[in-house]
């Protein structure tokens, strides 16, 4: 195998840079594109520079919580400095965890690059029509999407050649998840705080359209759609890759073909993703929603068809794993299926909503949460599947593989991550974009190209989040399996009996599970207050400048709002929220392990994992329900714009906005990072507990 | 022990006479009272009548299932009948669980007696101040309470007694709450349609008060509010006995004492509730709030101490035992202070959600959902340490015994479930007095007596409901206990290895804990459609009355509404839907059941409970938050009634209604059910299914 290590990591490394240089071209290629109007440029030029300020800002704020998560890290983990003969791994750890805090940070980044260099160019493009516009949003996402599973790709591989232990890789996943907790929940917040406040000052209030230059909400609006975006999946992909990669590492007999075989399918996913966005076609006045669509599908099929050959052709590659993978794969697609089913305006879910919006916001209100609890139920059932389904198919390969099995069904529904981030991107690009054409003033014809854009990109979102949410649903469950490893490591080495597994009428167990079932109630709860108090704040301060600024409400020319004092409560109340949450998630952890040991964390994390697939699911899908719900009054059905049941619509996606874009997706990064936190502090629960 | 049982059955059917007798007494005590004003008795004559046709036709329809139900037994259960030596067991198990509808039946009907010739007397009570009016509706709530509990108790002893056979005692546990899974449903559909039509076309559109006769849909109301109190707690009292009694009597070398530890309590607990209740004083001018709570305390300390006392007294009564009945008794009575604070209309909470309701309801909703979410930790803290202490504490009497002290905390948590129950029936009567006084004319001041009885109903309500779920909580995991004695039971039967627990590592387990979890979301989601579906169709009555009948929105006199129709419309959507969401649930059990076998049922209890758990604490608390923070301006703050804080505190209640009085109970019933079907389908999981 070793010849052959070598050759994987070759494919591995080959793939990232194919991925990169491809991403440079796109980007290059979005870069040629004119941007002439001076308002548009001026506006994007804005929304650059407030995201790169919210952005240091936040980072600055990180960066010391990074520092001292990494020292915490030499001082106690794998093992507490003044019990190791080994102080330079504990070293390795934290220069794993600070590498992957680095290229989670990157991600970010990448977004606001991305976003501010393609937003103008689309909306200028859009006078033109759909075609033109469309290619340059969907390219500069493929950038962020390439780049984005390119780095994560080139870390964990690099991450894994340098130190050699799946221990130490974990280290580098939880500095990518634990950043990336942080910056979701503070993007956010930021986001939803200007989205929600402009808004309720200018739709509901006002009567002003969406993206009404007089807002002065407007800039920190769009801002906070590019900040938001950054890392969203990057975290998960890194962790389905570690966890896959420790459960290899403990199978018996490992022969190295499993870790292998994770690097190759990941390698081969990207390889598919480039493939599927190089295909990417959109015919004159055709559909960007079947574009976008297709260029999943292709992608898809093309990491089938390519496992299945590696499959075939190397040696140790086993059919039963490349089963486990292709369910994988398969089930997120019926997944994101579903969640379209609930989500999709031509369908009879978000219409009864509309529907019932017409008796008033209450109604709006409880069928969209009705409706957003049924919707949870087919994705839980394609996980549970799913999750079977791999372990039968691998169980005959021996007891371990089983597991091994359900970790590379995740790694299957994440290959084709790069082409999800692509569409993910694609939406707050051409969201930009239509917010930029209505201040540019290019004309009604414009607004509306540009409007079917963005409804396609809201459509497609509602697909790759479902299928964000399968994925992290099975990474999790392969965390768990990963933590058993650890913990079982951990109680071997202090002589102590292993754990067969945690039972559930074991009370210890039961009461993790208990605890880790409301901490995720709790951690959303504590962001919606976030954004809640925060557009209070913001619309206090939007109602005083249309009072004191004269002119403004009239549109007086040469008037304009004080848009900077928006970003700043954005930002502001960003910064205050964003740590409390995800600290108390993480010391959550750390209290139930302490108290209740290794067992009490097996049930913990399963209930964690539970309630937290359950909200995720139901916040995200009744979001988006109620936004499409609105967009399609607003299209002139059950009395069209001004309409009653639009104002009780727009109440429904005021309260949708931060379930979907604040709570829902930040939810998965909270159960990733709580499984790494276990994982990480297994030998110190151990060591350490009260019950345990 | 045999002379010792013959006492301790002595004791339990005395304790029945006693609390029956009692509650005739009071009974008659409250019809002695004096109903003079006219238009009084005819309205509540009015509400007797519909509360009646209402149960009589939910009844035909629960009849016809109750005997499908029951030919299935005598089909299937214990022992399917063509494998079986013994059919008359099977018989005995039909006869026991329609014995268990018939009690929960008697149940429902005594709701409606009680709540019917109470009702007026306190309204008319209410002319000569807070104190006669308080005595006529505590009372009147006592007689439910009492005759609840004393028949519960006694239809538990008398089937252990007459087949002595805690397998056909899961029967008519079965058959309380199942009965009770439909009535609660279709009680709560009936009651918040009603509620929610009247508030919507009264409150907020047309501006009249609560209560105003000319509404169409108030006599519905008011009828929905005593056809829905029903037998809430009647199923968990007799879950939580049974489910003690199957594992006392599965404990090795049972001397009895054990089954005569369950039923002692239960009788102490019942005679506690009496002296509770006899001693329940209020001063002149005094809080009713405080009465209610202040006897609630007098009768858990009545039981600590007579439990004690007959530990102290009674061989073979362990004082492990009695240490983990009062542990849980203790902690249901932290958990009701804790949900206390999150819906006191004095605590800052409710004040939150008032003042954020001023920037619009989109904030009235967010804020509402968030703190509802966060008031779920405290109480599942509550569960997870009370069953951790009762484990614990009873541990070193052997390793069953663990089992057996979490089931005697839920016992000890539902002693004073008396009391409880007195307090909960205690709000619809004085609700209803409340909407008497109104129509009667009876004045501004006796409707500000009755407003202060009602709110002091509603806060003592957040109490109560707490620590049902809590108690809830702590029958379902005995009843999970209870499960695996069945499930092994079964499988040595069959000759195979029994289970050692529940592993949450096996993907089988797995598998049923993801699907299990998403039952509640979607049972509950259910139950809101139907009542959002419902109303709909009420509102449109009602607006066609208003248009069609002259005079009715002037008030001229001698124009009446036609309430009839109202009352139609709420009892044909109730039948409607009453029966989907409950058979669902037991559906998704058999399947699960009969694709993963015993271990995949043990992992879908776990999930069921735990997601149902922080569903209903979620819908409840924030449901009673809701309520009060409308209230709450109501009485002057925030801008007062007819503020645009108001009208956004309204769409809050509005939501809030369903989820508090129709999802969030029949949760708790629901999870009851579904663990009882897994009990007793326990043989059929293990004999036939695809991967167990």
């Amino acid at each position: 195998m070793e010849g052959d290590m070598a050759l994987i990591y070759g494919v591995t490394f080959f793939s990232v840079v194919m991925a990169l240089a491809f991403a440079l071209w796109l980007h290059l290629w979005v870069k040629r594109q004119p941007v002439k109007n001076p308002v548009i440029r001026e506006v994007s030029g804005l929304i650059k520079a407030g995201a790169n300020t919210f952005m240091r800002k936040e980072y600055r704020v990180l960066a010391v919580f990074a520092g001292v998560a990494a020292v915490l890290l030499v001082l106690f983990l794998p093992t507490p400095l003044w019990r190791t003969q080994n102080a330079w791994r504990n070293l390795a750890m934290a220069v794993s965890y600070l590498a992957g805090t680095a290229f989670s940070a990157i991600a970010g980044k990448m977004g606001i690059i991305v976003a501010t260099s393609s937003n103008g160019r689309a909306a200028e493009a859009a006078q033109k029509g759909i075609k033109p516009a469309f290619l340059i949003g969907f390219r500069g996402g493929a950038v962020m999407g390439l780049t984005v599973v390119g780095i994560s790709l080139f870390g964990v591989a690099a991450v894994l050649l340098a130190f050699g232990d799946t221990a130490i890789s974990l280290g580098f996943s939880f500095g990518a998840s634990s950043l990336a907790l942080f910056a979701k929940a503070g993007g956010g917040i930021f986001t939803k705080t200007a989205d929600v406040s402009a808004d309720l000052t200018g739709k509901v209030e006002l009567g002003i359209p969406e993206d009404d230059p007089r807002n002065p909400a407007v800039i920190a609006d769009n801002v906070g759609d590019v900040a938001g975006m950054g890392a969203d999946l990057f975290d998960s992909n890194v962790a389905a890759m570690t966890s896959a990669l420790v459960i290899a590492s403990s199978l018996e007999a490992s022969t190295g073909a499993n870790t292998a075989m994770v690097f190759m399918y990941a390698a081969l996913g990207l390889i598919a993703s480039i493939i599927g966005i190089a295909t990417a076609r959109i015919g004159k006045g055709g559909s960007p929603t079947r574009a976008l669509n297709a260029s999943t599908y292709v992608t898809s099929g093309a990491f089938v068809a390519l496992t299945a050959l590696a499959t075939l052709l190397i040696e140790g590659f086993s059919w039963r794993i490349w089963g486990a993978s292709a369910v994988g794969l398969l089930v997120g697609v019926i997944i994101g299926i579903t969640t379209d089913y609930f989500t999709d305006d031509s369908k009879p879910i978000v219409q009864r909503v509309a529907h019932a919006s017409r008796t008033g916001s209450a109604f709006t209100i409880l069928s969209g949460v009705s409706y957003g609890f049924i919707s949870a139920l087919p994705a839980m059932i394609g996980i549970a599947v799913s999750a079977l389904a791999a372990y039968q198919i691998c169980a005959p390969l021996g007891e371990s593989y089983a597991l091994f099995g359900i970790a590379m069904a995740a790694v299957g529904m994440l290959s084709i991550v790069g082409m999800i981030i692509s569409n993910d991107a694609y939406g707050p690009i051409v969201d930009n974009a239509r917010g930029l054409a209505e201040m540019g003033d290019l004309g009604e014809n414009t607004i509306r190209v540009a409007d079917e854009l963005d409804s396609a990109g809201n459509t497609v979102k509602a697909v790759t989040k479902g299928f964000a949410i399968g994925a992290a649903g099975l990474t999790v469950i392969s965390l768990l399996g990963a933590y058993l490893s650890e913990a079982n490591a951990a109680l071997m080495e202090a002589g102590r009996a292993v754990l067969t597994g945690f039972d559930i009428m074991d009370p210890v167990v039961f009461f993790g599970v208990l605890i880790g079932a409301a901490v995720p109630a709790v951690f959303s709860a504590m962001l919606i207050l976030g954004v809640d108090k925060n557009a209070q704040r913001m619309v206090a301060e939007i109602h005083r400048q249309f009072q004191e600024i004269r002119g403004l409400r009239e549109g007086k020319p040469g008037v304009r709002p004080e848009y900077d004092r928006c970003i700043d409560i954005a930002t502001a109340g960003a910064l205050r929220e964003l740590i409390p949450a995800g600290l108390m998630a993480i010391i959550a952890t750390l209290i139930v392990g302490f108290i209740g040991g290794p067992g009490a964390i097996g049930g913990f994390l399963l209930g964690n994992i539970v309630s937290g697939l359950l909200l995720s699911l139901f916040m995200s899908n009744a979001g988006g329900l109620w936004d499409n719900a609105k967009k399609y009054i607003e299209a002139g059905h059950e009395g069209g714009k001004g309409s009653d049941a639009h104002k009780a619509a727009v109440v429904g996606d005021t309260v949708g906005d931060p379930f979907k874009d604040t709570a829902g997706p930040s939810i998965n990064t909270q159960i990733t990072v709580v499984s790494l936190v276990a994982s990480l502090m297994s030998s110190l629960f151990v060591a350490f507990s009260l019950f345990g």
